[in-house]
């Protein structure tokens, strides 16, 4: 089980259809909005339960909290499964440790008409509070599935994946449009070692982004951001 | 003043020309890179104290220290002074008030060539701890101004500088090739309000990012960094 808490988690929930198993309130801590969001809860049966301002303070970690925290089931998703899915734009991110970096990745993920999301190596705990925040509720709407790398390797293969390695040493800086049609997985490194040896040797085309040498590299989330983006616009 | 500490964010320092006043350093923590670098700062008559890893690790705000902290003068742009600077794309941040977000965009801006970043609102501080590290040292190469609305748009009537506003109901997903021959302000907006009236009615280009309706916004950061690459690419 995981929390999040507050409002706009909630209805982002809403939004993807991923429902709460049960909802903490403070009744004197919500807002207009957040009493008609209780409402749809009812509505939809989640199982709420009133607790006092104090207790409510004591287990959200906003500083401001919102009066509503609610605890969810971790989805599962079992590599076995992905072989089913229908899934034509896939991000890896290997070792993206940085939990504000992962949530935010999930965020552009979902933007970006990626569906699953795929963490190796120590990429941080997709459910974790800070994760879920910084993806702005998008974690409920991605499929996300932690695998490691002969299993992915396994993947791609029975798939017949093309693989887009984001490297800093690539001459290409887009991915040709023709590149598009099959399934590809965007895969993402750390910044501070890049991808693996397996992930870049797998890699049937690298990409970078241009950008001047007054820095050494983008942040992981930017640089991955960018090159989803382009994939979007080029579809 | 203000503090850095780490070896990668000093080495930022010296590639950007921007040297601190005084760096404090505990032998036991350094690594070969950081002795490495301490000798740099010797070569530079940069004064250096040695203390205690007791001490260095209480004034540290990193979990792992990596034995060095250097403090620097802040550096103070006067709006005065900049009708007479050369910025050909500068980066407008309204109410950025996430010091990771501002941070990355600083990265980011200066990846691209925004040599020039304006601070509105109740953006973040740009010296601050967790800007300094998010901006990966990007600080020390940028200048930053802190203007009121009414100097930045005396600035833009001035410099005669095109103003490109980002806003989910745009139109257009790109500034025009034609449109950057002359000087231009990109301006990134809060992702709870977007940009302010004043600035939204001085723009002279209206962009958004084209994404899927499963979300409702990119990150901030994420977004203005995805319209500055592509001002990066077409020039």
């Amino acid at each position: 089980m995981f929390a999040a808490e507050g409002v706009r988690l909630l209805e982002e929930s809403f939004r993807h259809r991923y429902f709460p198993e049960k909802v903490y309130y403070a009744e004197h801590l919500l807002s207009d909005r957040g009493r008609q969001l209780l409402g749809r809860l009812s509505g939809r049966r989640i199982i709420t339960e009133a607790i006092s301002a104090q207790v409510l303070r004591a287990i959200a970690t906003a500083t401001t909290p919102q009066g509503i925290v609610a605890v969810f089931k971790t989805p599962t998703v079992i590599p076995a499964e992905l072989s089913r899915g229908d899934y034509r734009k896939i991000l890896l991110c290997e070792n993206i440790s940085d939990p504000g970096n992962l949530g935010t990745l999930a965020r552009s993920a979902i933007a970006f008409d990626f569906k699953l999301m795929l963490l190796a190596g120590n990429s941080a705990e997709p459910f974790a509070p800070k994760v879920v925040r910084s993806s702005a509720g998008a974690v409920f709407g991605l499929s996300i599935a932690r695998m490691d790398l002969e299993e992915i390797i396994a993947f791609i293969g029975q798939r017949k994946i093309a693989v887009v390695a984001t490297d800093v040493q690539a001459s290409s800086d887009r991915i040709p449009a023709g590149f598009q049609k099959r399934p590809f997985m965007l895969a993402i490194g750390s910044e501070a070692t890049g991808l693996s040896e397996a992930i870049l040797r797998r890699a049937d085309i690298r990409v970078r982004i241009r950008h001047a040498h007054t820095v050494e590299s983008l942040n992981a989330a930017v640089a991955g951001s960018i090159i989803m983006s382009r994939t979007y616009h080029s579809m």
